[in-house]
């Protein structure tokens, strides 16, 4: 049953979007694929596929189609490399457990490529360490990315590492030597040149928990253009088609990114059906598939505040109370204070608005990607991280290549927001991000990110938070204690407020 | 060596603050308590305690020390009613098992009266059915509380409720029929009339979740006044014993309640070693003991915009981070625009704001529960719940009674700031916290939970969010689909972005 060994570099468990696409691009870059998945019209239809895209110069098929497990692994050269890209949760351990069966070896490496939480990545290392090397690689760039150049986010045993390095670096994003993406989206002419979009992260979960972070930045990022656009609409009453040139111009500034890119083609978009601007014909109800949570759960779990992106998760949530939304807004009433705007003046604010708000963003997601490495025990290298996002994600941004210079500057900076270049951003643009808070304030324009931007840029700005009250108010019901600023650190103070003896109010 | 049985009508395991306060409270309202302790000093004090406070009337011990578990059941009227007060997690489990082993019948009834985790009840109820029943109660009152009259939430089966619910409704803070307490903190002269702050909330985890509700709350009240109290310093240049006072009138009006009142205490305090204003001497960095993070993350996983609690619970982390902000402080600056202030408006806007800011915290909070018991198959009664936070807890306050009274009119409520009395609140006091929003943005003062308060009500009030630009880059870079505005709910649309075919660019 089993055909002569195919010598293929790489197999694949999953060929659904993710796993075809990925698949050629790797046949691309010259790799010899062998793919297997349960519904055999997924497997066909890669084969036929890379058939129609085959480039004039290869005279065989790059990849090959499975029938089974058994049949996957004869084909590979070993050690062996597996890719699984199926959905996460039970389906990779049953996969798992299907290739120990089909005869996996010690040496063998299983990557998950899926968007499985960092906790069960850590879990199956563990787990499968006698059985074979569990390893994570998180995959962004959607379908596109994953064909032409994803980011790739790797996390495992060190000596895995290598046998992946030059696969991933083949088929990850390319960007050039300014840190700009260098794009080819043609199959069988696949960049071959500039720095790869993929770094060894770490052990076990650490890739996982990169890519959690990534999404949790994109609610954010996401989130940010959302309300820089209503804001834009509501304030100035500029037509969807307007917003969206206004935001190709901030695209060729420091807001350059492909999130900024794409929205301002959705904005001059038009609906075939009714002539109307498309946005105005899609229900305001975000959908969200869950990372976002994760990283918001993950950051209040170890106390790094991340209020940007725990507000953009809400913000997709309550977008979804359609009814109860059209309810109150007949309902409440809105005591407004529009002062006089002028709009050039309020396009600029937005504009320095959306980029300061976009800075603390990014800034809490490293702050939990900090808190992460010692909570984990990994040890990242900020800079890779912020390199590896440059291109292929949906996080793509010029402004990532200040962030890798800030850390690359200073490996240990506590914070983005204590480097040179982006204390200096905030200092020169942030009268544009108090401006837009004003502004939709007074006009009951609802902006929860970029509120919790100011609020957290104010907050860890100041030398002296009203936590000391916080602390006075506990310890007075429950007695839980408090630090004095003029004793050693550590030192438990308990006061009898309802007691003789205890603090004297003036007579 | 076991005694006579004593006849008690109820044991406790765990004699610690709590359960020493609540056994004594029990013995006031003429309970017969045996009490166990694997530290016997606890044992000890508590029978010392209780021979101290013993009123003259009574001419025995009104609590039994017990050696052990086994002493302690021989104890008891049948069927047993136990308290556990031991520190939530294993030890609780801990006590179970040792119960088991020392004799427990079916029928018997454990109640863990510690702050456990919901979902911890949820487990334990199924999981020991076959041994004994297995209830919760939450306690809320801190020593005081639990000494005098707390607020108890109970859940676990109704048919173990009838056996609790005297007792419960007697030791329970008492309010009188305007919903105001009646307090009396005089060991062995209890409250006995009056509304008792304790109902029946429902089965296995509802009483541990309703309770780990109100800490949420409770985070944010106390998150909103110390950001009334850091306004009212940074803007109008106020010393400490200046907005206590300010703070006592406020508890005259719609914001009275036991928070309001303890820190206007506190503001008023000197420290005995400097004569300084004592909240000053406080360390500003905030502790917490985890319930606030768990309803954050509950919101966060059931989808239920709770941004008030979430950034009350990020603002004592980014509190604690005391280095980083002192380096911040000197590294970052600010680049301001205070306009003219009148103190006698930006007194009255505060006070605004932060009775609107409270309005929406609860709404969020009540919310909450309303999903949560969707979640769970439970049958909340949010006017009860309103009720017994009247009295005894630390959120208490003459509000929660216009809550139930929202509730009692109508028990469907979808959201507290859709009732008649909430929506003319909002309505007539918003502009307080539009202004407080304005100046804290405009003046550097770091208000993340105002700021979320704002968001939220303007957001809840829009028929249009700009969800549909969200939802058209999720189709754009991941083909996640979406609806629209006129085809029917749930039917979904894609559209080809970079193909042909595509939505139209007017030429």
């Amino acid at each position: 049953m089993l055909k002569t060994n195919q010598n293929c570099n790489i197999g694949f468990v999953g060929l659904g979007v993710m796993g075809k696409n990925l698949a050629l691009n790797l046949a691309d870059h010259g790799y010899r694929v062998a793919g297997f998945d349960l519904d055999t019209h997924k497997v066909q239809d890669v084969l036929d596929t890379e058939a129609a895209e085959r480039p004039a110069s290869s005279t065989e098929a790059r990849i090959i189609g499975s029938s089974s497990m058994e049949d996957m692994l004869s084909n590979l050269i070993k050690p062996r490399v597996i890719v699984v890209l199926v959905p996460a949760g039970s389906p990779v351990d049953a996969v798992c457990d299907g290739l120990i069966k089909a005869g996996l070896e010690p040496d063998d490496i299983v990557v998950d490529c899926g968007n499985s939480q960092w906790t069960d990545t850590i879990r199956r290392e563990a787990d499968y360490k006698e059985k074979f090397k569990f390893f994570g690689t998180a995959v962004s760039g959607g379908e596109v990315g994953a064909r032409f150049g994803p980011s790739l986010m790797p996390g495992g045993d060190a000596d895995s590492w290598k046998y992946l390095q030059p696969m991933w670096e083949a088929v990850a994003a390319k960007v050039d030597a300014n840190g700009k993406p260098i794009v080819s989206n043609t199959p069988g002419k696949p960049v071959t040149e500039g720095e790869p979009c993929t770094a060894y992260l770490g052990p076990n979960g650490a890739g996982h928990y990169v890519k959690m972070v990534h999404n949790g930045i994109e609610y954010a990022d996401m989130q940010l253009i959302c309300e820089a656009y209503h804001l834009l609409r509501s304030l100035l009453g500029y037509e969807p088609e307007e917003i969206g040139k206004l935001f190709e111009k901030w695209n060729q500034g420091v807001l350059n990114s492909y999130l900024v890119e794409i929205s301002a083609d959705i904005l001059q978009q038009y609906d075939h059906k009714t002539g109307a601007p498309l946005v105005d014909m899609i229900l305001d109800s975000a959908g969200q598939k869950g990372t976002g949570r994760w990283t918001s759960i993950s950051a209040t779990q170890m106390g790094v505040p991340a209020g940007i992106i725990s507000e953009s998760v809400y913000a997709r949530a309550l977008s979804t109370l359609t009814g109860e939304r059209e309810l109150a807004a007949s309902k409440l009433v809105a005591d407004l204070d529009s002062g006089e705007i002028e709009a050039e003046e309020v396009e600029k604010a937005i504009e320095e608005a959306l980029y300061c708000a976009k800075i603390c963003a990014y800034a809490q997601g490293f702050q939990l990607m900090r808190a992460a490495e010692k909570e984990y025990d990994w040890k990242f290298n900020f800079s890779d991280i912020a390199k590896i996002w440059r291109g292929g994600c949906i996080i793509r941004a010029s402004f990532l290549q200040k962030i890798a210079d800030a850390f690359t500057e200073n490996p240990e900076l506590e914070n983005l927001l204590l480097s040179d270049y982006f204390a200096d951003a905030m200092a020169s643009k942030q009268a544009g991000l108090r401006k837009a808070v004003v502004l939709a304030a007074q006009s009951g324009i609802p902006t929860p990110s970029f509120f919790s931007a100011l609020a957290y840029f104010d907050g860890y700005r100041s030398e002296v938070l009203p936590a000391n009250l916080l602390q006075a108010q506990r310890d007075y019901f429950g007695a839980h204690t408090y630090e004095r600023v003029d004793a050693e650190p550590g030192q438990k103070f308990h006061t009898h407020w309802q007691e003789e003896g205890r603090p004297e109010r003036k007579a």
